[in-house]
């Protein structure tokens, strides 16, 4: 039950773009994702929207005065975060969404048909970095995939109901480290830390042995509310800009020694990814349908009067640094569907902020791990090899229960695959782990004499 | 065991300022803790050090060029905030507080021979607004006192090891929600939230009825490590910036219900207060002593080679409504002291990086819950009240096992009373609780009518 209005423009699904978009491209007229990207090692970052396979660079087009009428800060378009767009809201964003959409379509000959202009705000996709797209000031985990959550119950607690007596009532959600949000690309060194087996007598330190990935989705808020004044759960969409695709990295072995009663900790910190391009909630409208039941009806502060299950088709591949250097593409490991997520992104912003505290922009809140009823759709290893005791085998013949360095993740997510509407893409996150350092600062170096013969056996 | 060098001309106790410092004032030429006001709602916000009643501000200093040469980066001290400080790492801090200890001592006549100087860099404390020192990027709670995790297992788990298996092997920690770290002298608005008393069949919502504090103290740090090169133990001191105290309020039944399996959420992220003064290592270290002797001794990454604890004395006062009206001085509830923790800043910042994670400018590393041994030295009401079991009874005759609305509690933590050494003090952090509004975004806005009729019987 798609609610986007049928008057918006930027939705009809005939809109074409002056700017080439190829078949099948995540990017065409109707997504209009923005990012933060850079020309080299220099630059300092510019605000672009990915328009097929190049980037239209905002902040020259502010200078030249043709967004003017269309944000109220223009120069928020000349800094390297989106985070003078996010702290707009709603009207503003569709307004400026509404002005891009129409300098880039056919009918509009602004940037079209000044050919010293277009050269200079349109980037080759593959001769920009991406950066990230916002200084992450807060970031929440969630753990609202009925499927997920019951699987860790299976796994860890056999001998009792999976699903705690809170999850049906409450999206359950715990605070992680913005400081290492990192944006896809970024190198992931395996982190080091306590771990202890059960029958070792005391925790002993060294390199992860069970890293893992987490497959999930976030969005970024903007807007926000004043300390102490929750946003209600009808108001969610005024305040959530858009969304991207998380890879919530996990050492389970330190996060299974070090969560009591706490909560995840260092187990998670090292790094969390995100992919570059924000897909705007005004793009994902067309896809919008209705979330699974819920049993029992949650409190009223939980319940939604629209529907806010989103159906994006999500992947992952996993290649080995053999697959790599021979060129082969990434082997797909997981495939599901955002729209199995048991608590919605409005549910969640409600729950999260019903206590009075604040979101505004750079807050990042993402789902939790999102597996689905299949064994294929799981959405971590710790659950697609269950717990490593159902290694998966790659094309290269190497077999995997987590992540062994020189491993690449890939994650991707699109809206729109065999349907009549445009494919609405968001890109990749991806990450290549890199073996522990063994230099300074690291075990090796803290003047004991632990390294090697410090790891556990 | 102090380790300051005896030739450390900020430590001098002999040292005196021509600005006038009152006899016991938390902020002598020794300690010149640094701190960001405003001189009115218009202003952005400036940086100060405190002296006797008086606020240095340093940006027209700045300006003058007086610290030109003690501070690469001038312009960092025009801005509303520390981070360009915080950044530079203890070289540079310790120059800077030479030059701010030069300018301010009798012998100097730079400002003090400048009448029109003097006048316009000197801020009567009680005519300015604090502001937060700087904006938390990341801020993690630390459960490191013995005491406190132990009176938590003996309530929670009566019938077990009050210390669970982890505990002594690492200082446990989890992030806590950077963006609602508030300054002292802001209100907390009594949080709503989901609350399930044991035998109730359902959760319920409605206003907290178990509102409680903690007494912590915390650190910030700035120079900064890479991502993936840990902060190695014996190089923490060139990291931490200074200390803060800090109130983590905290709403017990909303936690109860809510942190498993991934810990705290929402019961604490409504607000957490900090006080307005940092105060630098460098004036903390005549006060630095041994720590209490852990067993078993922690992997050597956990091993300093200097003492990381510091003498500093807490203590937490609670006024009602009435008290206040009738202006009477908070009643003093706990007394306790930092150098009990357990787990030292130098254990808690190596752990926090240890697996690669990043700590820099802006990060906030709270305690947790500071108690001693002594029931009247415990840092929570939950212990003070044993889970409101034994109310406290206040001067005005009322009693307490939780906060009430109007309730004003005020911490305070100073080095050297009593002893020959100048006093070093923190100021203070205090908050009043108001009442749950049930105005716009609270319960009765969800348009479903709970309200009064919602909250827990």
């Amino acid at each position: 039950m798609p609610v986007a209005s049928p008057s918006d423009p930027t939705a009809d699904p005939a809109l074409r773009s002056w700017v080439p978009v190829r078949e099948g491209s995540d990017f065409p007229i109707q997504n209009l994702p923005y990012g933060v990207f850079r020309r080299g090692s220099g630059d300092p970052g510019c605000i672009g929207v990915a328009i097929g396979d190049s980037i239209l660079d905002l902040g020259p087009l502010a200078r030249e005065g043709l967004l003017h009428d269309s944000i109220p800060n223009p120069t928020a378009l000349e800094a390297a975060s989106l985070e003078g767009i996010l702290g707009l809201g709603r009207p503003a964003w569709r307004k400026l969404r509404g002005r891009i959409s129409e300098l880039l379509s056919t009918a509009n000959r602004e940037i079209r048909d000044v050919p010293e202009l277009a050269e200079r705000v349109l980037v080759p996709l593959d001769q920009a970095d991406m950066a990230l797209p916002v200084a992450v000031r807060n970031y929440v985990d969630f753990y609202s995939s009925f499927e997920h959550a019951s699987n860790m119950g299976r796994m860890f607690r056999p001998d009792a109901e999976p699903l705690l007596p809170n999850w049906r009532h409450l999206p359950v959600g715990y605070h992680g480290r913005a400081g290492t949000v990192v944006v896809s690309g970024t190198p992931v060194v395996r982190p080091r830390g306590q771990t202890k087996g059960e029958d070792d007598p005391a925790p002993s330190w060294g390199p992860t042995r069970m890293l893992d990935i987490e497959l999930e989705v976030g969005f970024l808020t903007g807007a926000g509310n004043r300390l102490g004044a929750p946003i209600p759960i009808r108001a969610a969409g005024d305040h959530i800009f858009g969304l991207v695709l998380v890879n919530d990295w996990s050492a389970r072995d330190i996060q299974r020694w070090e969560y009591q009663p706490l909560g995840p900790f260092l187990g998670k910190s090292f790094a969390t990814s995100i992919s570059p391009w924000v897909v705007t909630l005004d793009a994902l409208d067309p896809y919008r349908v209705a979330g699974p039941a819920q049993d029992p009806e949650p409190l009223p502060y939980l319940r939604a009067d629209a529907a806010w299950a989103f159906d994006i088709e999500l992947e992952v591949g996993l290649s080995s640094a053999a697959m790599s250097e021979r060129g082969l593409p990434p082997h797909v490991i997981s495939r599901t569907n955002f729209r199995s997520l048991y608590w919605s992104m409005a549910q969640q912003l409600a729950h999260a902020t019903s206590n009075g505290a604040t979101a505004g922009a750079g807050d990042l809140f993402a789902s939790g791990t999102i597996s689905g009823s299949d064994p294929s759709s799981y959405g971590s290893l710790l659950e697609l090899t269950w717990r490593g005791t159902r290694p998966l085998v790659l094309p290269d013949g190497s077999k995997r229960a987590f992540l062994e360095d020189g491993d690449t993740v890939v994650m991707r997510g699109w809206c729109g695959e065999g349907h009549e509407r445009p494919r609405i893409g968001f890109g990749e996150v991806n990450g290549t782990i890199l073996a522990s350092p063994e230099g300074p600062g690291n075990a090796s170096d803290v003047g004991t004499g632990i390294g090697e013969g410090g790891r556990r056996r």
